[in-house]
């Protein structure tokens, strides 16, 4: 039922485990003619990968990809882009110890109860590392957004209890000078100290990541299911990890009145319609107003720690899951590239469909 | 694209507008066999339907609906099942003073931006009204759901600052006793207070609708795109106003740590497989692991109020929008119903893919 | 799974039986602007519906349709268009004597053993009545198809064994000019001829219709799955008593040569790239040409003749099924405008979707 | 917009040209815990590829594949299965002189004009190469259909002027013992004969592909748009070179009569409901009915013939096609195992939907 397919002008479909011979995904309705930069792919893979710093896990996986199809002379050629990501590290044997035992909050059980069937190895596609699919789909998704001057940033707003004030203006160039991804250089330190003491603990921390997306014209989206932000929401909650998503006032409108939650409409000093505030967070209605779209998504802690556990096992029995492996002690410095490889495959999506919208535009003829 | 569509196999789609003839809708995906209840439908549309307090609108729509096909001596067919609900009230010059003026916080002008055309009288697709059509599908639903046990139930949890204790078992008998939707007495009777006042003062009020799916059984869902949560996040995110969703431990999982966060796994007195605590929300990988689901759906306050507001017209001439008309001072009274019913449709398309999943089953052998 | 549904940017989804309360469609994906004239699509319903001549059924229905949705002002607004068109005959104790016998060479078997259940008056969904539906949202698909030069023209080219001679020019003004649909008129005559002593048998005859798409442009398709001539064959027999479909040379290409079925291509004196024959028929590779796309679809007899015939009821006894009711004797002459309709649907559909090829057209801003 | 994907439940996306690295598929939807065979994906794959004898083209591809993912320990997991076919035979050389010149009856200048952009060497997805995927997916798909004991034969029943008596019973196993794939060993030698003289000739020649589904359980498919005889048909119309589908009496139903092409219905000797003729070829109302489905493909010669021919360059200026390369003289003996395929990937998808359509089945609980 489509469930590896995301998308739907601009689709993309995944397969691969994260211990078998690796991932890989297919891009239908890319347009021909795109200039694919596949330099940038890679460093998008890059900023998702393990083992790139300290407090991420210090499993090593080699992000290289091969282009199998759809780019030729270093353009789009309109039919579907295959991709594959070979898996450089298939250690399988580092899952042994847990092939009998449902570990607490990860999907054992219900992989188990929906296929009668488990890969154990790595939790199969419930892995992180089907992210990196989306990673490489999300890069092209950006040359894509790129050539209508749309741009996504994302970086990690809170850890545990330390937080960025979201009320000041974000500098993005500080982004990716820190390990963190916190664009806050003060706070940046504050998190990766507080990270290496919870991974020195055995335990793991949630977070927050908090992305922007400047530049989208007006008029993207639709008026009942598929509001834009609902498909950005799902997007968000289907990574891994994610318990919830909120964007422009999110949360806090729950206690607004309308008379202060209501953006003001006025001509800026170029001539366009702009709100005064933004609580609307770049969309009404569902379609997209021209102002900056964002939005906060929730990461729990990650679910592996190393420590022993109260379970059972696949016969029913009582046990204890042993903590062991090389995992994230906080998951969000590795997941903003993976929010931002998500909003940019909803918004390419969403502007190709746009196209379809007016009779008296037929682009191609 | 769909875009008025919701649902795979059981398979939704709207049409209609706020002051036209009326809206509608199509089943497609409805198994044959199922009573259909149509008192049951009547009584699920009169939860939404407006005029139904003192706390809501006082606009009166009358909300028969008409079965056109797929019904056949009170049993489902196979067959679409379309249904009509015609409008009462069709007064469009109730709009006309607002033809060529962009309201706040309403979908004026990106609905505008976006079909280059509007049909101003009671917002288009944009209305409320819509949901009308999503209650009637979600009782179908719901009479699905009921033949395997899962009951829906949601509720107002909060009303600006006056909010339920969710650490606390809920009982859902008290729901409909009170004309707020919650299930504390003694906080229902402030929220209503509450709301009677911010009416008053011409302004409206954000509030929080609470959701629990008893009795889902483990397995539904999918590990990737089409994570369970992720489908339930779309379609709250797709209901009018909201702003955020989140389930299980929600935003609060930032701050935790995975040794605090994880869910234990025991065998309960009937030896079934349950967890202790219940941070993950009832979903595991995406996957249901047969734990009540619960989630929280964040609704902003009602965009008109009684209120001159600066904005501009559609010539981008400053202007001030009057409030007018009969509207919500609080939505979430009136969300309940469609919270649940969106739920409904998730959880019956899920079941319903789930069918096919198993190679050893032949259901229709 | 989507079955009632037609379409993926121009998408239409149609409910209703032979012999409820009506038959309705909402088309979603219908661009905004589009000017929508009522009295085209009634004129081609009339086309279709029943009692028009002494050689269709002689049953009457009115074909009168209420636009519920989508359209305002006369122009179509970008939302989904709801279009309902009443049952003015629902006599179901016409059915009665059928209720429980499975017509020879009818769906009565089939529909009863997927379903389980069978809505006997009229046939369901298996009713030609259905596709009056198609008929309605195909006008629609021809209106947007008339604003970029398209046109397409349906004719009766054979009748059991009186046929039109295909390799000459065909006049399109002569095809509505007889009850029969035949542009050559002295093969009409003896087709009506043919079919009166047809229905005075009580017998039925097949026939075949031939249409020719005039004006389409080249680049429309795709080169696997959805390739233009493929699309056009599903649309074809989707048409209830249609036994066969083939485009250009059609089954003719079996018996030839290479250097006899290739289509040189040579300049015109208008500087266009053409063939200089058509085997094509329209289309290469899936995708349009440029030249025109012709097909033959072949319908068998009308199952229900007024003869007895053998055959088994629901508790598997050998019965004979009566003829009785009133049918067409040859459904070729109504069938005209569904070919029509059909074929508009699939160009209007792959026409929106070839608006997202180009990355460099970003058509609405 | 999904052109490169197949089926809904069981669906196929597939990727790849002629002359890249290889072509691909992914499958969504295949069950979990189907015993995959690998061999019998490979044995499939022989009977396509090129080279196997001296009527088919000459070139040389290994049709060696990899399971990329979901399959574990012999069995499908329930996630999506990637295969990858490298090409052996690279050659994009042998290209270059039709680099600039549109072949006749080739999609080189419908491809040029929809995507702006050409991928000439091997005609990229226009290659017949592509089907290779489509035949690796098919077999799994009849691993599927196995369990239900439904079972498929294609074989060439016409080439040119020669055919089969397909009034006669087939003897199946006759199919594989020669090389043009025609179960009367006295007409297959007339055939190979005649396709060795047309090969000689330089020239190429049309032919027939007939294919028997036996076992099919009644109740597959759909009433109205998704009848099962019109998704075949667009499956073996997006078959490269076929021009034509009819069946059961196809065509020829055009000049009988209802009294003559009904199909009456008796009960067999098992006491089972059957026809006594089989005129509806096994599919009545869009629904199997239990009987064998039987149809027929129609193929057109193959486009590349080794004489020059009158066409067109980029530019367009008349010029000279030259024909050159190792071609097939005939397509029919390796387009057997094609239609076999789709015919197996319809098949399994309507299967997997009809899991859905008993409300009183819940095949996984």
């Amino acid at each position: 039922m489509a469930a590896n397919t995301f998308g739907e002008v601009f689709r993309v479909t995944t397969f691969g485990e994260s211990h078998g011979k690796g991932i890989g995904l297919i891009i239908d309705g890319c347009p021909a003619g795109l200039d694919v930069d596949l330099d940038f792919i890679q460093s998008e893979l890059d900023r998702r990968k393990p083992g790139q710093s300290k407090i991420v896990t210090q499993r090593h996986e080699e992000e290289s990809f091969m282009v199998q199809s759809g780019i030729w002379e270093g353009k789009s050629t309109g039919t579907p882009i295959g991709i594959f990501i070979p898996n450089s590290d298939q250690r399988s044997k580092d899952y042994e110890h847990i092939a009998r035992v449902y570990r607490p909050s990860h999907a054992d059980f219900t992989y188990q109860t929906k296929y009668g069937i488990r890969d154990y190895a790595g939790g199969g596609r419930s892995s992180a590392r089907e992210t990196a699919a989306r990673v490489a789909a999300g890069a092209i998704a950006k040359l894509i957004l790129k050539t209508i001057g749309v741009s996504i940033h994302a970086f990690v707003s809170q850890v545990g209890h330390i937080k960025v004030d979201l009320s000041q203006p974000v500098n993005y160039s500080n982004i990716e000078t820190n390990i963190v991804r916190c664009p806050d250089e003060l706070i940046a330190t504050q998190m990766i100290n507080f990270i290496m003491d919870i991974k020195k603990a055995g335990d793991t921390i949630g977070g927050m990541v908090t992305c922007i997306i400047d530049g989208c014209p007006a008029g993207l989206g639709a008026p009942v299911f598929d509001k834009l932000h609902a498909d950005i929401g799902k997007a968000m909650l289907s990574i891994n990890a994610v318990k919830g998503f909120e964007f422009g006032s999110g949360f806090d409108c729950v206690r607004m009145r309308g008379s202060e939650h209501n953006d003001a409409i006025i001509i800026n000093v170029n001539g366009n319609i702009i709100t005064k505030t933004n609580h609307s967070g770049g969309i009404q209605g569902g379609i997209s107003n021209g102002m900056p779209i964002n939005f906060n998504v929730a990461f729990k802690p990650v679910a592996t720690i190393i420590q022993g556990q109260q379970t059972v096992d696949m016969d029913g029995e009582a046990t204890i899951a042993e903590g062991k492996g090389r995992h994230d002690p906080c998951v969000v410095p590795r997941a903003v590239p993976i929010v931002e490889a998500m909003a940019a495959l909803v918004l390419a999506d969403h502007f190709k469909k746009q196209n379809n919208q007016d009779v008296k535009v037929f682009a191609y003829l």
